[in-house]
């Protein structure tokens, strides 16, 4: 069946009429497999993104690792908070110094060499809370969203505020996602040669802004080049790709995961990382009409793991 | 038959040989489908690119038109030169100011109405020395090839110095090619609400630097995330990018098309556009060993149309 973890429901019913409405040759509102593009937000909308982003548990443990190989990295106040592990100390000194960090942390790594780092990771981690590896913790509803969309004829891009090559690292496996079809925050690399072969390197800066609240739709175009019919997200950050499918001249369907399931998963509001003044995408789904997903009362399980 | 505008040859053979090799499970040289990419050039490589680009016809077409609305434009000394069909007068303002009168043109556009204006022009113009549409004037060798790699499992991309937007408005009819699998030069966009809807608004300005020479490896990266085991060009711009596939831990192929067929299409030394001291392809070709492809003796048919 299809949505085999989705209950009966508001949801559920929005997301079956669509893909069929979409798909019907002949209909009014037939939408030809080359427009049917979906774009899903990754973070708090295909995994879990607490107790923080699990890209940024990621850095936090390899800096021990990094100062020792760079000591002059340790000196930085906003490092000496993080590798006591103070946090809220740390974001003290804002997002542009703990995000300067992270791109000092892999300056001078190949992309090549980035992925091994990430994927070693992924594979020896474990949740803080749940006690399992990262890769368990994706929603088991929304990959039978992906089956669902793919059968329809779908192209399916993950459109993440994450840095590209972390998700990449990690997107064929979870999600059946290609790293070619993962649109996310970059950072710049170099064109070197090194013992003869052309090497990408991994410069301290990001190419762009984050891949946030507007930069999702212009990425959108960038990258895929299609105006998205679907569109998913969980986050203020991610209201303007929604609205970008939505005003599109093709039918559109816009989901929105409401995280309110404190016993499964978390119960928050998911706040625009960077952007705090960002109306709440919860407001924003109500003045445009868009389906909210209740992980508590629309997901009869959370997690594929 | 695979390949079947292709003489019996050393061309021919590398690549039947290639495609072999790197997807028979258990095989040596076995590759898995997940790294399979292969990249090709579009101008020159998949179409004939003479007398001059096409996307430059197209500009020049559209040229009187752009200056009746905005007559400011027609006072610049290379507008002038371009309107009066004097290219080579033109090239003496520099590619940057003809650059610069492109993207002039198309300044304000919507992207989509844009992919709508290249697409009008597509179904109505024609080449000038062949008389028929530009869309046929792809190489039909290199139709069946695309085919081949895709029946191996290969994801196959465009790797354009060409405008991203133009070429992804026809790769899908006559590549097979969706628009998220193009990439190439870029225009900046920016984000507008008109009407009600959001648009992407195209600039005056590009973004980044054109997708030639080392750029084409550094957004192969950016694009697609996985270094090509496969990669196709023909000019001095291309140079970089089939290094880059060539260098990688993979078995790989690289393809030079070399244009010495006078008779049937035209015969000239493809230099990079970007680049005039660039070493000439054929001679990297034979400095790492890669295929050359000869029209005139490798092809048995040349065009598609």
């Amino acid at each position: 069946m299809s949505l085999a973890s989705w209950n009966d429901g508001a949801a559920r019913t929005a997301i079956l009429e669509f893909v069929d409405r979409v798909s019907e040759e002949g209909g009014a509102d037939y939408v030809p497999p080359a427009e049917r593009v979906a774009v899903l937000d990754n973070d708090g909308t295909l995994w879990c993104e607490k107790p923080t982003y699990f890209q940024a548990l990621f850095v936090f443990a390899r800096l021990g690792e990094a100062v020792a190989a760079k000591p002059e990295l340790g000196e930085q106040p906003v490092v000496k908070a993080l590798l006591a592990g103070d946090l809220a100390g740390a974001q003290q000194y804002g997002l542009e110094a703990i995000a300067g960090v992270l791109l000092q942390l892999d300056a001078g790594r190949t992309t090549e060499e980035f992925t091994r780092d990430a994927a070693a990771w992924f594979a020896a981690a474990k949740h803080p809370r749940f006690g399992v590896p990262f890769g368990e913790l994706t929603y088991a509803p929304m990959l039978e969203l992906l089956d669902l969309l793919r059968e329809r004829e779908f192209r399916v891009f993950i459109v993440t505020g994450g840095g590209v090559e972390f998700v990449r690292a990690i997107g064929e496996e979870l999600y059946g996602v290609t790293p070619d079809d993962v649109v996310g925050s970059a950072v710049q690399v170099s064109f070197e040669r090194r013992d003869g072969r052309i090497v990408l390197v991994r410069q301290a800066a990001m190419l762009g802004s984050p891949n946030e609240g507007p930069p999702k739709a212009v990425n959108i175009q960038a990258h895929i080049g299609v105006r998205p019919i679907f569109a998913a997200g969980n986050s203020a950050g991610d209201a303007e790709m929604l609205e970008y499918a939505h005003t599109g001249d093709h039918p559109s369907l816009c989901l929105v995961v409401d995280h309110d399931d404190e016993d499964r998963e978390y119960a928050y509001e998911s706040l625009a990382a960077t952007n705090a003044d960002a109306e709440p995408i919860l407001e924003t789904a109500s003045r445009l009409s868009w389906t909210v997903v209740s992980m508590r009362d629309d997901w009869s399980r959370i997690f594929a793991g």
